[in-house]
């Protein structure tokens, strides 16, 4: 592109003027985003900004995403190397630009090559401090939380990195309308007990106290994912889990087996409407016990469980479970709320809640939090 | 009026071709409406129709809506006496008009003079039989299901007979959607266990058995209220129950006190956010205990508890109660459904749900209830 | 209805204090209501109120609607005689409510003896004085702004009362956007240059000039329809005419012929999609005749030539006819503005605009006219 | 990127089977885009596709989204070079994916080196046929057609081709629901008669005959832009025009002075609210003249003057201008058509219509057009 000569370089340990969004390690050189929606936020005074990343992958690659002052302006598949990419360019040099560099693909555990990661900038111009807004949020979740399907024809079957995305999220939907920071913790096809196909190690709670440790292989160790999580850093005013849906779906799956271990597992149904009333029992543990976990990280934080889009069988389930975790612990802050079911006029890809069912969840999300917070 | 010699006077019990809606006595000389939403369907090929109706009160006066073709044309007050009112004058004389003369109000305990009843109709033309509807739902609720609130402005504060009404009343649009039949069963205040200021008698389970008990007085003794209620004539599909609204508000009201009887009752909160553990219980064990009252009359019956839109705070209790009956009697066909809340867009007079929030847990229970059904 | 005995009664004469909306004599013993939309509006503080009013028709029957606050409480047809009213009882006696009784259907040409007139009230409590608005709305038309089709299934198609209405209807819902009072004149059928059947005598500009010259009949002559009315009493701020509609219409119908005088008029298509130039300019002319007139009563009018739901081919005629006009006089408050056609899903009843259609007319010109008028 | 050893790369000229969108030259060695919204069009049956561009600019860069099966997966700013854009990767095989490049940017007359321009693909799989959609339309206007601030927040003033798109564009909205090819001429600022500035070579109707003749430089002359536009090889259906804004806002601009030359240009007002009147017959005039040049080269279109969004104080001199000309020609397949104005709440960037007001004109113009193509 243009050589534009004015343009300064500037290593993001150098700079410091920045905010980053979605849980990582403290090193920036280069910063390493892991998580669906994970970004770097900077407020720019000048007229033009680029930004040096690095991508890789085996199979799935890198989106980003780029928002200009809250608007997404740019969306790409990001291919390998490190290279830079222009953001903006013969803007007013005295207006300040509020600039997001956003990953639009969740944690991939099945590719350990799959990496993104930010080096630094170029600029004319300068870069202002980025605040931390007051109220902060994290969502805890499964593949409607990693925004798959959000985009994408409704005839897509595909699962590939194209098919995620953040625009019309309905975590950061709310995150916007409540001027908040926003966390996202997901994993396609997982659950609170099992993944939906059984599979007891594809559990969010285990993995809830490290960086990203729902990834795998050495280089993802050699980038800190898999050390502990510093909570003390960032305590959430609200915790929004949406887990439940593939622990659901399990029960309609055979048993997982793994050939190795011999080790099997199965949540089962009696008749084709009766579920194992054990097996709910199992997953009514597990709803029980991960509130508990989240408590001890975050002890001020309002914790939601917040269930639907894909269907709201468990809700009674979910509902015992708090009942029983609320008389035991005195505790007060934990709730359970209901969202919506997806309808045939708002599914996007792949089946999944599209764009106009994550506005309906954000917007019901929205009045509840404001009320829950105390907001305006 | 108009004096049109070729009008047809016909009691109702001469007629025959016309369906009611609503629990009543099988006495149509004259027919009584009790219920909100309880009607008189006509399908009329004439060009002319008019209805005999007779109205009571001391305090609470009946209002009626007249619809026709599925539109509502006219509602209004109605004064004591026993008089003709006006449907239709001057249409097509082949065309068949669908009519439905509709109480806006609820039954009345408060007002034992309450009362509206039909005699009979005159028209120039002919009465054509109207057809009971392949699906049939059964609404169970307090104010919201009494559609308080549901007309008036935002400021209307009076509990009066004219804010109660049937248009955009969210069971009405739903038994619409599903072309359904509907009865009502509702009282503004009343809960599972107690009304909204304790008094135990304050609940609908306690009643659920006769035609109309909920009412008061020798006069609606006389008219069949008490009598048991015949389920084998009318066997629902669905049954929703949206009750706990005023059990939760009874938590934070003062104990009732009978003083005659020195009778005492009260939910308690603990503290400001801690509810009484064993008041819970209590509130838990009377959804269950409906549920099995409900099952027992209604066999074949989907049962669905479907509570919200005034908020949601004993949703994990609802949900442990039905946990608890499912295990018990290995019933499959109990849910849960969490309707959205009210927001200040979409609320109406009475502080109470307004059109847009009925519009919108109809259009929820409507997807909810095609899929269990699974109708079309 | 219930006797209670603190109920005033008190003629319109004696009361003073309340508002007349639409076009009328000085009379008020009784008051006469001639236009859609007209009406009586009062401010009463008090628990109770009744209305005296008398009615009378030969094939139309007056109806009415009951607004309490702003909301529409009651509507009915009026059965002939003069009798009392119930508008509310038992509400908040020191509350002031805003009251208004309206009809609901067009001046009626064609049946001598349809009449809506209100003697008085009567009340416990007492009248507050209602102050006219700050601006004024002025709407001409035809069938759109007589409200034909407003309500009623969309399979309706008789021309009857009950299937006009003011609820929903564009010119009252601007007006409400603009907290402006409102006047209607128009008449179902007719146009600028002659009716839909081209006859020549169904033009609106013939009769502007009177109360309500539409009218036929010695009666409504003796109540002083065909006075001239007093353009001193109530200059608006705006003058929205909609009509085009019938004018276009009437190039597709026969010749109109007055069998007793020989006289024809006719507006003529050369071939399928070509219509008669000069036809076209006697339409042009009978604009710019309108526009004329209307000035002359209106010195200080905007004027907006408002025009389409039902079709916009003449649209480019009008313009030229404004251009013409503006050129001709130097007049800069004349405009002109395309409303947006009815659609499939937005058709009411008899196939003209429903409710939907009016609301998103009200939209646009409530956006237009907010900017002309430079409020807010 | 990831070696593919698969992949294929074939040239323009060697495929074939491609669609191009947009007036271009017969050339596709490269082929060049130069309107908005000008595409290259792909059927491709395989897993994995990149796409060879050649960009260039000095100061406004090209920008391209990428359509897989109409919904736009990605949009970026286009470096300078030639290079590989990856479009797709690991896909199911044997599916068929619809696949739109897309030229975001308008012509830029003041960059003689903006370009973009295709070589070719690279694919795993192979090309199907792309066949023309029945329906074709062509779409003249302004920077309203242009998609100038259809994206960007509010704030932003930068004109700069980042503000510019064609996703929730109005002309490519109505071409998607008529299931129809679109093709957009169009520059920001101009008029039928001067721009904005009273530049009266800022006009469309003069170049309308030339591929692209709004381009300047050698570069594009040897590109063929300035090369007489073949018709005979795309006749549009419909010609939909909106212009007339940039016209009337000549009005307030001071005159234009070309300095060189002595040459000078200006529409006046008389006074503040009066506009000369022989200057609107000049721009009436231009209007005239504009439909004659189009219908000489567009025998069987229907032409449509669609105006709106921005204002229409000039609509009654359009529809004096059509008058005129259909009076003149009986060319009976000229229209007039208003646009809906441009809210508040459905403003872009630089105070241009946002999504919002898109999607609203093209759901007027969608009615409009279905019925008079007589679609469906």
């Amino acid at each position: 592109m243009n050589e534009n000569n004015d343009l300064k370089v500037i290593s993001l340990s150098e700079l410091k003027k920045f905010l980053v969004h979605g849980r990582t390690t403290k090193n920036v050189n280069p910063l390493t985003l892991f998580w669906t929606g994970s970004s770097l936020e900077l407020n720019v005074k000048g007229s033009e900004l680029w930004i040096e990343i690095e991508s890789d992958y085996d199979t799935y690659e890198p989106w980003i995403s780029i928002m200009i002052n809250g608007v997404q302006v740019s969306r790409q598949m990001l291919v390998k190397g490190r290279y830079w990419i222009p953001i903006f360019r013969n803007m007013d040099h005295q207006a300040v630009k509020n600039v997001k560099v956003i990953k639009e693909v969740q944690a991939m555990p099945s590719d350990e090559s799959h990496c993104l990661q930010i080096y630094g900038i170029k600029l004319h111009g300068e870069c202002l401090p980025v605040e931390e807004r007051k109220i902060k949020l994290e969502f805890i979740g499964d593949s409607i939380t990693s925004g798959e399907g959000i985009i994408g024809a409704i005839q897509e079957m595909d699962w590939i990195s194209m098919w995620f995305g953040t625009k019309n999220h309905y975590a950061f939907l709310t995150a916007d309308n409540l001027n908040a920071d926003c966390r996202v913790i997901s994993q396609s096809g997982w659950g609170t007990l099992s993944s939906w196909d059984n599979n007891p190690h594809g559990n969010i709670p285990f993995y809830y106290n490290e960086i990203c440790g729902v990834l795998t292989g050495r280089k993802n160790q050699m980038l800190g994912a898999f050390e502990k999580n510093d909570f003390s850093t960032w305590q959430p005013d609200a915790i929004i889990v949406n887990l439940g849906t593939n622990d659901e779906g399990a029960f309609h799956q055979p048993a997982w087996k793994d050939d190795e271990t011999g080790e099997s597992f199965e949540q089962k149904m009696i008749d084709e409407k009766t579920y194992d009333v054990l097996d709910l029992k199992r997953f009514e543990d597990s709803v029980e016990a991960f509130i508990e976990k989240i408590r001890k990280n975050n002890p001020k934080a309002k914790i939601i469980w917040s269930y639907g889009m894909l269907g709201n069988v468990l809700l009674p389930n979910i509902g015992r479970a708090i009942c029983n975790y609320k008389a035991k612990t005195r505790d007060k802050e934990v709730f359970v709320f209901a969202l919506s079911n997806m309808t045939e006029e708002t599914m996007g890809a792949r089946n999944h809640p599209g764009a106009l069912a994550h506005q309906k969840a954000a917007h019901e999300l929205t009045i509840f939090l404001k009320q829950l917070l105390e907001l305006k």
